[in-house]
């Protein structure tokens, strides 16, 4: 970290400032120029306050040298994490698919489309059963029972079970889940995160529509900081100003992830895009780019799904689509 | 509600579609062209499905007329909504600045902060005491002690107490609290909005970093379908590529939210810019855009400030601002 | 395209309005609502001046339903451009790379640099002669010596050159370059593309730093009004508040204009992304996303490249990436 | 600017580039620690190529401390610029309203134009004669006639005329014209921003839609490097993902650009917000924010206006707003 003083600050600041910089466990290398002092911080700068230097009188600004992330950091933990959810591996080589519907609607739905994706290849069982959804006349999920009919549907195929936690007072009911994803929504929705930290659960979290990607590794280093490091970063689209899409997917998350943190990457090409029919260009581009996963909405009826029906595959593109993933995946970058 | 169907679709599809429509309540009008038969809703579309509807076989797209909100909106409500805060109104004329520190630090801070702000012309005080920070490492506020130093403060100057809420399972502490802050990182924390529907409490709720006005306004309509009509909106500033101020302030969202709903609209121009020395001038240009109130971050000692001390005021400086809005306020734009 | 008048229209402006509309060619499908009325336009609308007919007096909101673009749309020309550049194809099947430096800086580096990218498996050679900076203070090109230089590069390796124009008094030294290339900041430098439209050249023209598709769709269609349909569209990256990366690279392009358009899609990874280390995983990527070709810079001494440096390959990086990209071509999408 | 090394190079690596620093008229301060070696250079920075420096081999990273604007820069002026269009004054206290119509569209518009808006109180009179429009389908302006209907309007007033240039090749034609507007899509057009640092022409300077602001100073720094100090910035508002305005008008470039230039700073609540019925809320709080003026489009009949009908006021709307403006100036924050 480095500390940029302002034009002719006193003597006496500048030692008040370097004496409790020391003090505070740092080393320090000054560099006194005829217009401007600069201290360089040697020392974990990942816990200093950045703000709160900053605004001290005599400093004109600061800037990081080192990134604020330390668990998530591939600096300090150089091999891949490899997460193993029941059985399934994520991560370090290991690729999934992570599939299913937008929402549990009911039994039939949830256990057809969870033998479909089996038999086209997933690894995974997405489905949600709470909905974040912009209005609130609009279908929210089927909470507890859509929980239930996950549950049935690993029973009916052995797939591991992805589903969207939007609370924390909802933990108790997410037992038996195997992943609980955060969504968008709730990237920066700490007081969650830190409760998720508490768990051993693999957490798939999401990247927020307006977040930069440095964020994203700061939320996850909130639940690894409570001691969970069983996280899953999730590219799923930013928001920009073109509407073609619902979302930007910003498939260069993938290999500057791959560099800055060790842990799994998956990407979403169905809300990255948000068209079914730009779904196989973005995931095979992003299993080349080197992903280590795909998370891809697929519906028995797309027409009639109860949300986003506009950006699933029916079970029949899936499997053809993940045929082709397969064949990809030799030449991935890593 | 315009539904434009696509080319080629059999009059059988058709004839299901306007049935169901109809028997949900919708009077149609359609109109039939050589090539694309367009089917207009009248009746009260905010609760329908849109991504239900676009995502039907025979549909091309579905384009609004109407908001998608309705208790919010000023179509269905006229008058500007006036809310009463321990006696102190904002809202139809009545104009309060919100002033106090980011984070509530101890005693002594908070009640002198209080007691500058009350002498400036502040109606309300604020002062953070669970802090949403982007670091796990960094100060996350005093919690339950902070909300009792808040009412300590409230109990030395009378004035009612503004801080945020992160998570539902807190509200029992809040009960003293007169306005609930709703940062902009949970304005789609929708299990959040649905609690604070349900308690009459009045909510300040302010835009997420990249929150659209009808997204905004759609998460006061979470809270208001609960039945809480205290919703104060704010503009805070949303997340762009320019570097020189921390968010972008959009002050256009005044005039279009007055012309959009009848909730009250206060600025915060201090997290908008990020810097101390732009907080007048657009503190001044809020006033004036139409504003119904301004929420100012004020520190009896910014450069120590244990949170964003770089955008506060002194309480002198606060005082001469206060000064000037008073003046000009005769002059807004309404 | 659909007009949607106010309410409470008199019957007479509505009738002026529909006269005018038919008398300028339109076949109308009119919709009268109890409260609204829906005008529907069939005919060739992308003439229409949609500001015009939205701020009539009378009318509420214009939305189109056809694409505004007719030369470069699909619908009316289904069959994939395929354009020749002396020889070398690309489009409809035909997948080139453009390699070469950000800037031509001397004979050495040119003719070393093509012989390079030409082993590697470069279709063409790219270098900048004139080159946009923000700086007035930078290195701004060898404008007519570097042209020169191109020329000699092309002779010694077959290769034809593509470089940028920034100004259309500019063209008669252009008379011997193969592709000219439309830099993003002039992508809307409208009386520069409406010259080009005049030549018979092919254009490379890259998609602005804040522009959507349809406005890159609609700056081809300037180029192709004038008579010239040799058009390449290049993604090159978008601003976005990511800032790990120079630019956020929308690979989604490629899909979506695979869909709206038949001109052939290049994409840059270079400036798309910034950085050498991340080109490979991009330039993958864009292949299995369907693009038709990539413009990759090159040097064969990035450190002490004149521009861009950071984000060129050495003629040794560039060949083992044409060898992958090779390998990956036919598992792309299209 | 600083210059942070890589970790562990080698010791004549660092010597060379020292030394070439040094050669290059730099004093260096150098600060060795025990990982990392930091670089500061003390200099006119401005003309150093970062790009250049970043991309050598042995660096880390480069830091700017100063800014790259020097001309524009307020540190080496610091008294506000005045500039002086025939007998009017802009700038250093000195506030102008520029007013007229988006296009010229015939001799009678744009006289009556030009007379109520100098009854309303305007300094300048605006009017498009070269319109750069999304699609080659819409009007383009008049051209040559516009300019000559302006010089009409300027005859019959007395107002000085603004009106955007497309193409340096057509200066000729500006001869007469007082204040060359560069329209948003050009800012970054590098070769028009030379030519007219060629000339002594006022220069109004648009912010591009992309642009930070500081790539708006430096795009006034092209004019200025070649000689031409008349130059006034323009804040018109940035492209976010927002729909209900047209553009997000960025209000805070009012008090930063302030802060770092002391050219004269315009505000376009017209384009910014792009609804008439904003306009007077933006214009007003523009005022009180400090600009130096405002560019406002006026029609005699904006239901009929050739281009941005929506966005005009009437002449009668005008008027009683420039008396709410002039009222409110003495409030404003400098």
């Amino acid at each position: 970290m480095i500390i940029l003083l302002k034009d002719k600050v006193n003597e006496k600041q500048v030692t008040n400032l370097t004496n409790w910089l020391e003090h505070s466990g740092f080393q320090l290398h000054i560099s006194k120029g005829a217009h401007q002092t600069i201290i360089g911080l040697i020392g974990d700068t990942s816990r200093v306050d950045m703000d709160l230097i900053s605004s001290l009188d005599i400093v004109d600004r600061v800037q990081r040298i080192q990134e604020p992330f330390k668990s998530a950091n591939r600096k300090f933990h150089e091999d891949d994490t490899v997460i193993d959810v029941g059985g399934v591996k994520i991560g370090g080589g290991h690729f999934q698919i992570i599939a299913g519907p937008c929402s549990v609607e009911n039994r039939e739905q949830i256990i057809s489309v969870a033998q479909a994706v089996k038999r086209g290849g997933a690894g995974m069982l997405r489905g949600g059963a709470f909905k974040p959804r912009t209005s609130p006349y609009a279908f929210q999920g089927l909470h507890e029972k859509g929980l239930e009919l996950l549950k049935e549907a690993k029973a009916a195929t052995g797939l591991p079970i992805v589903t969207e936690i939007m609370e924390a007072a909802h933990l108790p009911l997410f037992e038996d889940v195997d992943v609980i994803q955060v969504g968008a929504r709730n990237m920066q929705n700490f007081e969650l995160l830190k409760e998720l930290g508490q768990t051993r659960k693999t957490i798939l979290l999401k990247r927020g529509l307006a977040n930069t990607l440095e964020e994203l590794l700061m939320s996850a280093e909130y639940i690894m900081a409570g001691g969970n490091n069983h996280v899953i970063l999730c590219e799923r689209g930013i928001r920009t100003f073109e509407t073609y899409t619902r979302n930007t997917l910003d498939l260069s998350a993938v290999p500057v992830l791959r560099k800055l943190t060790h842990l799994p990457i998956v990407v979403d090409p169905s809300h990255g895009t948000g068209h079914a029919e730009y779904v196989p260009a973005m995931a095979m581009a992003a299993t080349v780019a080197g992903a280590d996963g795909l998370i891809i909405e697929v519906h028995n009826d797309p027409p009639h799904a109860l949300c986003d029906g506009k950006q699933s595959l029916t079970p029949e593109q899936f499997e053809a689509l993940a045929k082709r993933i397969e064949a990809v995946r030799p030449y991935a970058v890593r």
